[in-house]
């Protein structure tokens, strides 16, 4: 480009090269602005997304891991559903993680995952998430990606404002939806109001581990308990949660549970009721909850049944929890990053209701109350009133904060982001959703310390968005560049399941600690088979236990006989492999279950009850090596009334 | 641009633009060619992609759809493993689609999708796709991207070479990978070698529905059969299937199985076959094998289990199977868009053996045989060999065609893409794929016509191409750009499961096709309610019927009073909604199962045992209006020895 061109030549080459820039595919009617778009969503292979998302699959009671802003999809943490791919609630070692007081339930609705923080800013070590229906709490340890703890909520319904954490991890809370009789009995469904009762839990986090008890759950009155979370900053200690069916309707909810002008945020000083409960307060109840706990050294999980709860009637406890007017049906309850404003989104408000810590507090200070629910006092709506966003939008739902004193706001109805300033309450740019938005997502948007370069949008409509599969569209997410005064739509990018909630944060808070592969050397599994010389069949009765290893590219031992009819043959599979991304699979023939995929280092098991004589094949179900193809077995199945003693080989 | 520059603005200007163009994001270093081919995979919000892309989940068992080129995941058909999300192989209607004679298995490893052909090209009305473990093929059907059909393969195991179709879907075939005793029996593994048999199936298409149903299986020699593909234009009437352990070793294969130098592709010509068999031809052997088909006019699967199968011994049909000696434990077996050439692609051989179809009709009409295996002619190499590519790579696994006299085959061991020429087998272009690629996907690439814009590469191994997730990390398709001389990689992206294998279509052949709900009015499910006035809660005995009717934003009934411990209660909900994407979910806690995802006009069953007596909330699990988190209702549970009548109501 050194020699000197005359200006027509120039001209020419200027015409040719906007062309190229913003025509580069002629197929396609890019403008300037989409192919800017485009630049800015795409990962070129082998580089690295910016920021992970954890998106819930709602519905699906998983949780996913995409990466920012490419929108792709790197892995689908089994957490309350079973999955065949992965045997997560298949195997021996990982069903009992769906145990409950129900017995084994194999999905759930999952919602609302949260990052661990440390001092009101991510932490990147854990996260949790709810489930709605059989009431749940899960962790997923950041360093595996995997769930390593679940525990069930005793006496809730619909644990739906949930599992957000305080500002250094030191509870997750569990909110119930739907009221019920606590405890449970046979009552009239026509006898609610005034009878069932909704419980707010607090689960306590072992600092060390993360692992979770549930220290107390407080008894509130028989509304419905939304969302929520916690006061951080100048309001640390505090935890809120947005009501609605403050009618205490029992039936018909959308007209009965739409009268009131103005529903609750319900304001929770934990740390009070830490310290009453400390102090011996709060009466035991006898219950019955499950709780999970998987070990990486025995790559096994054990349920345990706990048959107390600790609860606390809120009138026992003065100046513990207050309730403030907050209209009309609020859903998202959200807190800025200072902690002075907490957000209640009416979705069926014409406008968009702030309250202020400081306010509340004084209101507190001075017992300027407005009556009170069940013995709960009621602050009065103006004295704790910061201000309004007027005429927002349709159907508010959810607000995230960028950090640079900006608020983002979806409304359903009106399907749009609205973002608008903390303290003037004025809208600055509201952009349409692609349809029906619920819930949205800054990183770090729930902490004190939000990385304000995109928002993404949850939707709950697609239809023609994407290509047709038939009467079932896949839900999707928008991502958003909001790094200038505007608003930009970069990408729609369709999700797993219904795109519920999700929580982001930097690709660096935890990329460096996630784990390859397990060390052979830590397995602590009781059937663990670390060489080929700890292989074995042994039989007790009917029930056999195979110990075999996997290895590129054999299974060892890969021919069996002496199997009968009527056994209950365990396969205890060992991955020898001590390199990364080397799993092994193994199916067989028949078995009424799935496949195992099995990590370097790992043992997992599965069961299989031959039922017919005969020759049957096993094989490996991951592309493995060059010569997978030839990673299989057979196992000889006799009469059961056969005395074949049992015998086994490899490369005989 | 109509101004005259002069010479030095021009410079600048150009300058300015090729910085813009380039390096639009100045936080990613986007090269030129980066850039661009940003703009070749970018879709722009609501924008649609151009090529449907199915890619089978591998050990997921699934099906899952993709757009191209953005790469975009819109939905993950189950197929032969449980989905709790959708319900599949949860509820009463889809649970017998998973029966086999083995019972209900909840998983399987599906492999080759292939979408259905009339007069050698897609004409998109189905996909068929193979379960490897327990053998099975299952029909999509297009037009609502659901699994309606699934038959199982008796005397089959690990049914890999599979399910392709014939140029006019006449019929979709099913090899064994495994060979086992035919029938089986208690036998000893070592005695494999002469004695075990590998069945190669042929299943009849109906043309109007494309319904399947065993015409024959052909009991071949005890080998392991790992690909095949379908002969076309002046091939149609024959099928080619890749051999492997020609030794037939039962044990350690990676090396007993390496031994020959040569395995076979073994040539079948079926319509010679279907002859022998319209004349009365083949032996019926008893067997037991399941025959599940799903009705989109009831909403429901019934499972057939049927006795009898047709079986061939191919030394009965006289100039019906032929082998072709190819080095060197060949896996993709695949046929060129002409039908002329037939490529074996030998794993563990250093070139690439290509097959002539008109040599391979020579030898066979001059009887030029080197010798037989257990009584089928085994042709001359040199006379049937069309060329060799020479050095092309190391460990090629599958080729597929551009339409343009190219081919591409895939290396597994030298992780690449090579892009070699008909007829001269001289190597054109390589690209490096990340990393060990398996099969790759042109659209239409197995039909006499492809659309060779696109190549899409299935990758075994990604380690570090995208942020970790712990120990496992996702599998990984690549796509290139084949429309030039040279190939350009355009786009890493993730898949589900592992990126088997795929078919592609344009758009254009589907998406007019694709249902946007089921009416209401045609709707025979046994148990549905049209209408509120429909419902109803029946008892017989200990179950109860519950006829339910969903609609935003209620259940009807949402107040049942009456149930008792020990019932077992079937919820048969219909979504009432007759508008696109309007689906509703329902959710009891404590259930044994999963949540119901009801399309519109449909009716699903979910089956609730309650164990405790009490006041129990179901509720709406896709959040579908405004009001969603106001459908809700209860059920009362008495004890079992409780005389309360059962009633329901809505709204009083």
């Amino acid at each position: 480009m050194k020699k000197i061109l005359n200006s027509s030549i120039g001209f020419l080459i200027i015409a040719l090269t906007f062309a190229s820039c913003n025509n580069g595919d002629s197929s396609k009617s890019n403008s300037a602005l989409s192919s800017n778009a485009a630049e800015k969503v795409y990962v070129a292979p082998g580089q690295h997304d910016e920021f992970y998302a954890f998106i819930s699959g709602g519905f699906s009671g998983q949780l996913s891991v995409y990466g920012l802003p490419s929108g792709r999809l790197f892995k689908v943490i089994p957490v309350f559903s079973q999955d065949a791919e992965k045997a997560y609630g298949y195997n021996e070692e990982t069903s009992p993680m769906l145990n409950t007081s129900h017995g084994f339930i194999p999905w759930d609705d999952s919602h609302h995952p949260d990052i661990s923080q440390t001092n009101g800013e991510l932490d990147g070590r854990y996260i949790y998430i709810n489930a709605n229906n059989t009431p749940r709490i899960a962790k997923i340890d950041l360093t595996t990606f995997e769930t390593t703890e679940i525990i069930e909520i005793p006496n809730s319904a619909g644990n739906h404002s949930s599992s957000f954490v305080t500002e250094n991890t030191e509870y997750v809370v569990a909110g119930t939806r739907f009221s019920v009789p606590i405890p449970q009995k046979d009552m009239s469904i026509k006898d609610y109001k005034g009878n069932f009762k909704g419980a707010l839990s607090f689960l306590k986090v072992n600092p060390d581990n993360g692992e979770m008890s549930i220290k107390f759950q407080i008894l509130m009155p028989g509304f419905n308990y939304d969302l929520s979370h916690p006061g951080r900053g100048k309001s640390h200690g505090w935890f809120f949660f947005t009501t609605y069916n403050t009618e205490e309707a029992n039936s018909l909810l959308e007209v009965n549970a739409s009268q009131n002008d103005k529903d609750f945020i319900a304001a929770i000083n934990w740390k009070k009721i830490e310290e009453y409960v400390n102090n011996g307060g709060g009466t035991k109840m006898p219950t019955n909850y499950a709780h999970n706990v998987y070990s990486d050294e025995t790559h096994s999980a054990t349920s345990t049944m706990i048959k107390e709860v600790l609860t606390i009637n809120p009138i026992d406890v003065p100046g513990a929890v207050f309730l403030l007017p907050t209209p009309k049906s609020p859903h998202g309850c959200d807190v800025d990053p200072t902690g002075e404003y907490i957000v209640g989104n009416g979705k069926l408000s014409a406008n968009l209701t702030v309250h202020s810590f400081t306010k509340m507090q004084d209101a507190i200070a001075n017992k300027k109350f407005d009556g009170d629910a069940y013995g709960i006092p009621i602050l009065k709506f103006e004295d704790v009133l910061a201000g309004s966003v007027e005429q927002p939008g349709l159907g508010p739902l959810h607000t995230e904060f960028d950090g640079k004193g900006n608020a983002y706001t979806t409304f359903f109805i009106s399907s749009e982001v609205v973002k608008w300033k903390l303290g003037t309450w004025e809208v600055i740019d509201r952009k349409p959703t692609y349809y029906s938005v619920g819930h949205l997502m800054i990183p770090g948007g729930n902490s004190a310390k939000p990385f304000g370069k995109y928002v993404v949008a949850m939707n709950k409509i697609t239809k023609d968005r994407y290509l047709p599969t038939g009467p079932e569209v896949t839900q999707s997410a928008q991502l958003y560049d909001i790094s200038g005064d505007k608003m930009e739509l970069l990408l729609d990018f369709p999700t797993i399941g219904e795109p519920h909630y999700a929580a982001g944060c930097p690709a660096s808070l935890i990329e460096g600690n996630s784990k390859k592969l397990y060390k052979l050397a830590e397995n602590k599994h009781p059937y663990a088979a670390k060489s080929d010389a700890d292989t074995k069949v042994v039989r007790n009765g009917k029930e056999v236990h195979i110990q075999m290893t996997m290895i590129r590219s054999h299974f060892s031992p890969d021919n069996i006989e002496g199997i009968k009819v009527g056994d209950k043959v365990y396969f205890h599979v060992t991955n020898l492999e001590q390199d990364y991304d080397v799993p092994h699979g193994i199916a067989m023939i028949g078995a009424n279950t799935s496949e195992l995929l099995i990590m370097p280092g790992q043992t997992e098991t599965f069961i299989w009850e031959p039922k017919q004589v005969g020759v049957w094949p096993f094989y490996c179900t991951d592309f493995c090596s060059a010569l997978h193809q030839e990673m299989q077995g057979y196992i000889r199945v006799s009469p059961a009334s056969s005395n074949l003693e049992l015998s086994w080989s490899l490369g005989e």
